[in-house]
């Protein structure tokens, strides 16, 4: 098979997302050399970019050479030493895997649950803190195993009253949903590219507050990974130019022209872009008779969570949409699998286009299993667009 | 800055090398999600690719998601448990970076060194290895730092002596000089996708023997990262098709199409072009009356270190021929910073072109220096090119 003969797909799972064809052909620019002077201009103005996508002055803004899951990692490496306690608020796959990266690097965690599909209790993580100190309190701002929105509000206070660093996973919210590092006090997050800023997956942008950055420098031993030392990535990043590792030229490209666009369509507009399309999705899934398990309030509009119906086989369901229509649709995960669908309306992918789709072969696909859907599915969709639309005129 | 705007450089620096318009055509491919099956079924052809390329059977044979130096981390990681003791050899900059990755992972470093500039010395090697039992012997295949080719042949044999698994840095030499895994009895080795193959950076081939795979699954501790953990990313390119994280799939695109570009070259005549332009480069850099400090066997064809002669300015030079030609040459790097010149004809860019190029422009920077040089320069380059391909006809 060659590359040019991969079919051509929707993207509507939990990532990747729709890529613009802008940010493709940024990709596919003539490599640069990463010490090349028009590349480090570059650079920088990418840096710029991802502190107002990411709503910070923090220092140390930059894309991590690897996928997501290289930022979770680098931020717990380079801010857990062996034997320091951290905190994780647990409400799906990415809360574990953060227990699971800081228990490998000799830290001791406590967690706190949530069910999945909730969002964690400030109350509940209060009382988890009492058991203290510790170093790090961690959590999901958006779960992309169960589309659950974390609020980020109270976790400053929550974490100040610890004496804990915050660090917040916006891997699924950035770009998307207001994460405004800043204005919620977090010292570290992560994040991807193939979600809401609709690149290819391939960089993890990574944000350290100064708080945060003084913990690294104040480390009693070396930081066990060389190649997520942020005091020697930032030297690449920094005045010095200090050579690291290779930074992932076109990667970076795809990513400067990807941050570029979302400042062009602004923030609050984005924002309320995947807000009012994910809104729509729900009245058309809620038309079709199908359960969305996570409350209204705690909804991710990037990711809506939806509930396979009794006697449809949910495997069957995306595969009848992939090979007619080439709609992806992201299969359960974890406490999910085999139960739920993840459909993801991110970036370049948060169209009525897309919603207007998805709601008829979904609708298709589940009467081909016997489970009746209402045929008003699709209006009760376009209401919620084309209503709100009217009221914001 | 826009990408569209960047500068277009001709890449004859250490790494990122040019990159073949079919793979940046690749690249820009519209994205797939990381379980789409079309999308597994080109990961599946692309590590038969790099099977052959690397000349291996070994199963676990994939690119890791980051760049080179995440390659090499990968190896250490997996291999390597506190107190450990592991040889390396170090004769340049990525030497040296292997004892600090794996003392940072709580192994017990010892080195042998060669001075920069020379291979190491075999029985150097095994005098070494005496101090042993060692876990690992480790060494760089092509020194990126100095142009300098180790012979594999005696390396298994030494390992042998010592119960030591052999770990083998390739970035440099795959797709432009033998690597042969097997026959060398390699049981670990990581690379890059921006030299010899000719793409762009941001992924890091690896492959490790059954052996090795045995070692890691004989562990008595966690493997430190999770991100880097072999034996979870195998279950995404095994059968089971695990979700571990995203693949960077534009970036696996690239690869893919790389990959086959150098099969349909065929590896000898790949090979062979390599040496035939790094040596009429050599020829042509002699010409002008400058220094190769490599001795001619030890000689590295993707990269030629070349002295600054006295009384030159090393950065004058780079600067010159960057905005007047748009041409990249490489700085000298550790020890030979500031007095040395680095010179990449790697992959698509081992061209006739490109040697004149250089030969011409060097020529004519280092005369506006006062440093003297010779106009028969390019001739003498040509006539090893010609003179050679005439023999071969």
């Amino acid at each position: 098979m060659r590359v040019a003969e991969l079919p051509l797909r929707v993207l509507m799972g939990p990532g990747p997302s729709p890529v613009d064809p802008r940010v493709l052909e940024a990709l596919a620019q003539p490599t640069l050399g990463h010490l090349d002077p028009a590349f480090l201009t570059l650079l920088d103005q990418l840096r710029s970019e991802l502190r107002s996508v990411y709503g910070t002055r923090n220092t140390v803004t930059l894309p991590m050479s690897g996928t997501g899951s290289l930022g979770m990692e680098t931020c717990l490496v380079n801010l857990l030493e062996p034997g320091d306690r951290i905190l994780v608020g647990v409400n799906g796959v990415f809360g574990t895997r953060m227990c699971e990266v800081a228990r490998r690097l000799g830290a001791e965690v406590s967690r706190v649950d949530a069910p999945w599909g909730r969002a964690l209790d400030p109350d509940d993580l209060r009382r988890g803190l009492r058991d203290g100190p510790f170093k790090l309190l961690a959590l999901v701002h958006a779960e992309t195993s169960t589309g659950v929105l974390q609020d980020l509000a109270p976790l400053r206070a929550l974490a100040d009253e610890a004496g804990a660093l915050l660090l917040v996973d916006t891997v699924t919210s950035l770009g998307g949903v207001a994460v405004d590092l800043d204005a919620h006090g977090v010292d570290a997050s992560y994040s991807g590219t193939q979600k809401c800023l609709s690149c290819p997956p391939g960089l993890a942008p990574i944000s350290l507050s100064e708080r945060a950055l003084n913990v690294v420098r104040a480390r009693r031993t070396p930081i066990a990974s060389w190649y997520m030392d942020l005091t020697l990535i930032g030297q690449y990043w920094g005045a010095e130019r200090v050579y690291h590792h290779t930074a992932p030229i076109n990667m970076l490209f795809a990513l400067e022209r990807a941050l570029s666009l979302v400042l062009e369509e602004t923030l609050p507009v984005r924002f309320e872009r995947h807000r009012r399309h994910a809104a729509a999705l729900a009245a058309g899934l809620e038309a079709l008779g199908l359960v969305l398990p996570v409350p209204e309030a705690s909804r991710l509009p990037p990711l809506t969570l939806v509930s396979v119906p009794a006697g449809v086989d949910e495997g069957a369901v995306r595969q009848t949409l992939l090979s007619r229509y080439n709609l992806e649709l992201g299969a359960g995960l974890g406490q999910f699998a085999g139960k739920a669908w993840r459909i993801g309306l991110m970036g370049a992918g948060a169209t009525r286009e897309n919603v207007t789709l998805c709601l008829t072969a979904l609708s298709e696909a589940l009467r081909e299993q016997g489970f009746a859907t209402n045929p008003d599915a699709v209006a009760r969709a376009h209401a919620v667009l084309d209503g709100e639309q009217v009221s914001r005129a």
